[in-house]
């Protein structure tokens, strides 16, 4: 396609960029932008620019956070015995959004993949064994909430086999989860049930 | 939803915004910024303030352009005796895309909308009176190519009794697309035998 000015051309070019949208979504919104009063676009550009030279990570949990410990790890009333191990912050909300779980969180930062390259040092694993060693008269369980896919499986084995020696109880959630699915679509019930119905890492 | 961070709720909000866009995609939108590089997202933005702070209308025929008179406005191969007039930006690109034309355009910016407040004046209209009639020699019809929406068939019709009493044909492109319908989603198709099809302005 053919735009009328290079402007346009352009910011098609990086909104198509984005997961999950194509050209013609990316030209319609750009054409809503110009429609639209120049403060709007300005408001949404410094949004993002905030948001992204802005954002800190929790230092116990690794989750996004404003402060330097994030609201859940600071919370007096969350159950302080439990973490559960995520991959990213969608799985924090999705969790959050059941009202079934009031432990703590470990945010990995995805999970082991060698076809992308990504191996146990480049996530927040180091820090999850460190954590549970420090604090293991605290720590009694550890819910492993990975993704059942074949990455998902082998960093819970990975983590596992770490914390063998420790005295803590290692659970896998329930498999009420369609396997290869994301956990960030499971509805709240089906994500909720699987949190009550976890199952020890045999 | 709660949100960790008040950057992300800020950025989703001002993503969810856009039109199409909800929550939960804008959420997506902005995990998938953070997790990508921070220049990626410092491009987007430059593209989007570039592009709203740096758009130009041709002088001619008020379409975007990135020089004083668009490229089909000052291209020597489009047939300079037919305007084509439309709505947006949008409706140039569809028109473009059948290959079914080649002469020039003009666009309103909208259409006339009294529920909206939108009357002639806020139109580029007497635009158009003014440039049919200092190229009266030149032009010799008149392609109205509005959505066959109430709002558009009520400005053909102001353009029309505006332009009487001169000597030059105007036209409406045939009712091939479904009425109520929206022209910058109809196929090529049916759009370019629209246009070949037109029937002069009873």
């Amino acid at each position: 396609m053919e735009y009328p000015s290079k402007l346009i051309e352009e910011a098609v070019t990086q909104i198509a960029r984005l997961p999950g949208i194509g050209k013609k979504t990316a030209l319609r919104l750009v054409l809503h932008l110009i429609r639209e009063k120049e403060e709007n676009t300005f408001r949404l550009t410094e949004a993002l620019n905030r948001l992204r030279s802005g954002i800190r990570y929790c230092r116990q949990c690794h989750n996004i956070s404003d402060a330097e410990v994030c609201t859940i790890c600071s919370s007096g009333r969350r159950d302080r015995s439990i973490i559960c191990v995520v991959e990213n912050t969608n799985d924090v909300m999705a969790i959050e959004n059941t009202a079934q779980y009031t432990g703590l969180y470990h945010v990995l930062g995805g999970v082991i993949s060698p076809m992308n390259g990504i191996g146990p040092t480049d996530l927040k694993i180091e820090a999850l064994i460190s954590r549970v060693n420090e604090a293991q008269s605290e720590v009694k369980e550890l819910i492993l909430a990975l993704s059942p896919t074949m990455e998902g499986d082998t960093t819970s084995f990975y983590i596992h086999r770490r914390l063998k020696e420790l005295p803590i109880k290692v659970s896998v959630i329930a498999r009420g989860i369609p396997v290869g699915g994301d956990l960030e679509y499971a509805d709240e019930i089906t994500l909720g049930r699987s949190i009550l119905g976890r199952t020890l890492f045999n």
